[in-house]
């Protein structure tokens, strides 16, 4: 049976894939996950901001740092059912 | 008489089986603890956010990677009465 | 005449005792103290989720992780007047 | 000239006697001071919880655990003139 | 030419003297500080709680142990213009 | 294959370009990025403070510090699409 | 080239300038800055509250201690253009 992954172990298997984090203030931004450190900060590409909802695309960046201690959770975009 | 268990052992006891997590800005998000750390940072299978009360389920998520200093609490969702 | 103990070691005093905990949010959960942990940490056995008086209960769960930095004041139901 | 006291060993002055405590998000709580620690978390006897303006008890409690990060100030009630 | 001083060493000048602080959630307390620590817990005597605007008088208090962790600012009353 | 880079070291390389700072208040403030630190402090040059949609200047600034623990994202102007 | 400098150090050329500080709650103060620590608490002479659209004085104050945790950004009133 494998043994289940430490928290910060699955983001490295979230690098290069496309991700939707919720921020603290209830924001929502995606894009494609470059990397990350100790701190949960990330580095996204092809970064947008969603709605709150999540649907909709509200402002289109390109490269977006994220401080750590701002995020909420963090879900690969290509899991969704 | 069974020496009670520290709240990070209890964890352990809960991987692998589905729970609830309340997040400090009263989300309530569910699924399979995959695995968690000593941050509490959490890793849910089948994620999905529900309703400020719990009961409907908003947005379907796959893997989930939770912040832990952004949890309010835990529950084992078997363990509900 | 007896020395007044540590607030950490009351909360040993309270395992086993039904508690009342307010959490920084305003939510009121109440419960069977199981066990704690040095950052105040809780495990609650019949966890209830309480209106914001704490006087009906909302939700019913079964055990129940704090986290301890969300903590505003634990009491023990039994030594309310 | 007596010199002035560390904050902290203020509070060792206050043990016994009654205190009132606001806490961050507004609620004022008091009762009789038991002991503290150096986080400032506090342990109250006769603990009551009284509405905002700190006139009326809402609710009573008996021995109350405060959690230190959510004291917002202490003072001492005999000292109101 | 006489070299600034630290934050810190500031404070030191006004103990003894009437000082307005301003907290986090928006509350302006004053009095006469007594001492400070490191953390800038402060103590104040003859304590006074304020409405917002710092203006009219809304509790009298005597001894305050104000939480440094909740300071916005510190002013010396009497260096107000 | 170029091998992906820390979200610090990112920093580095938006030196001297126009960024968008977001900040946990929601406000949102941009300029020429002149240096960071290791908590992200950001010195940003010709900085503007922008409506919360990022749309229209509200204040110029000159120079301006902004607090690490105070920035929810950061992103390089030029890369927006 | 001239190398540019660290975040604490641009802090050390605005002393005896003035400076307008916004704080996390939005409140503006400005005045002549007169020292600063490593926890970015600020000493300003001539204090003043300005509204939250800096552009009015509310408040007169005199020396002002300002805790670098409650800091939003600093920027140096001569530099607006």
């Amino acid at each position: 049976m494998e043994r289940p992954q430490q928290p910060m172990k699955i983001l490295q298997k979230m690098v290069g894939k496309r991700v939707v984090v919720r921020l603290k203030n209830n924001r929502v931004v995606r894009g494609v996950l470059v990397n990350y450190d100790d701190c949960m900060n990330l580095i996204l590409d092809e970064g947008e901001e969603m709605d709150q909802r999540g649907e909709n695309v509200v402002v289109k960046y390109g490269r977006l740092i994220i401080k750590g201690t701002q995020v909420l959770y963090i879900t690969s975009e290509e899991a969704v059912g």
